[in-house]
């Protein structure tokens, strides 16, 4: 577990929800997706749309993604989403997602992405890459 | 054109992004409409979710809604966007939102909504009803 | 594992991809929830917008959702998503998805799902109750 | 106005809905682009995804985009969108799309477009180019 985290405290908005008037489920995995570009930026101060350039790769690429809805959160409730990676391995590593309505935790999501470089042989394939430990040591 | 102004400052995010790299169009609606919202939870200082029963309406639903997009805004800019309301007729009023990007307007919007009520004679069909004047007050 | 299988075909829009071009991984979620109205209404016979009041219902509420990413779905590609309810139990259920793309796998999802409704001591609060056997014996 | 019609018919799916349980506002203007994609590929003759490597453009941009919004669509409705080209200009076109729900026209929209090229003198800038005649002979 690294120690770096990311906060964001924001409201629900009428755009996220659904019917029900509470979030829209694939909403939370926008929620996670945008949590790990400002994780990555804010440990490697470096900008989002700059990391690519930065470290020669094409992306932090997602493999798996899952989320456990434990309570509700609706339109209007202000929320904190708490993100740190979980995991580093070789190319590879884990960014837990922790989102709390009132104090209360919410949602509980985990990503797993890859440094995914262009292959040399053939530039239009996209493979792995060990991560740089200095990028891995940015994150504590 | 009322005086009371609200604005947002935020990051464009990867999530916003189409496969040219910059908002895709619906988003900027998506952001008006969340704008709207916290333009009259600023102004009449009443939260967004409680509007509705505060006032007794349905909601402020949308008629129209248009965009001119001027400039693009692309993954990591830090845009800012500022709403207010240009007219308030006897149910109905506008909401003008300018998006800035780098200090120069990328897209101008409006939205035209009305004052929507259920009906007294059938709660299960919506019309119209005049906007109370201490609403309209507060937006100066 | 149910027999009862729902299919849809679609092609991937515009609307659905990030800046690499595929599908942005928020979409697959949103897929997946509307192949599992598509797969209850189909086995079913009932219209998804009656789901709720014909079983007494307020929904099929997500409590987990997870996706496998094993291939990427990019813009204009003709996509199939399969769904099945893997397993049913008293009052919960998993739901898979199977989306391939040129007839490989290309993401592989599961959700899982409660009966949920309202509780009479407290209808504003929500619990869940055994699904219906002749609802499970739908399904095959 | 030019002749050549594209069509499609779908479900307004829970995913489209907001709290209000009818489709939100930015959907449709997710439904129009999708359409104005599918009205491409279908007078053209061209993969959607092939239609910026056949012309030698970058894309259609859109600069304006606007709905009337007239009667609401919800959860489970059957819509029908037609869109067509209204008018061709030199280096823009409109397009107009109509959502009938039951029948009735619920939605009008209009989307303004450009033919977007590189810059031959700085291919990082993009500007309109003349739309060639085989393309608008195509639209009827």
């Amino acid at each position: 577990m690294t120690t770096f985290t990311y906060r964001r405290a924001f409201t629900v908005a009428w755009a996220h929800c659904d019917p029900a008037g509470i979030v829209f489920n694939p909403r939370f995995f926008e929620f996670f997706d945008t949590n790990t570009w400002g994780l990555f930026e804010a440990a490697l101060g470096v900008k989002q749309h700059d990391l690519a350039a930065t470290y020669g790769i094409v992306g932090i690429a997602l493999v798996d993604a899952r989320a456990n809805f434990m309570k509700p959160a609706a339109f209007g409730d202000t929320v904190e989403l708490v993100s740190r990676v979980s995991e580093f391995r070789r190319s590879s590593f884990d960014v837990e997602h922790t989102l709390r309505n009132k104090g209360e935790v919410a949602v509980e999501g985990r990503e797993s992405r890859v440094w995914a470089v262009r292959r040399k042989d053939d530039p239009d394939k996209i493979t792995t890459a060990p991560i740089p430990p200095e990028v891995i040591a940015k994150f504590g």
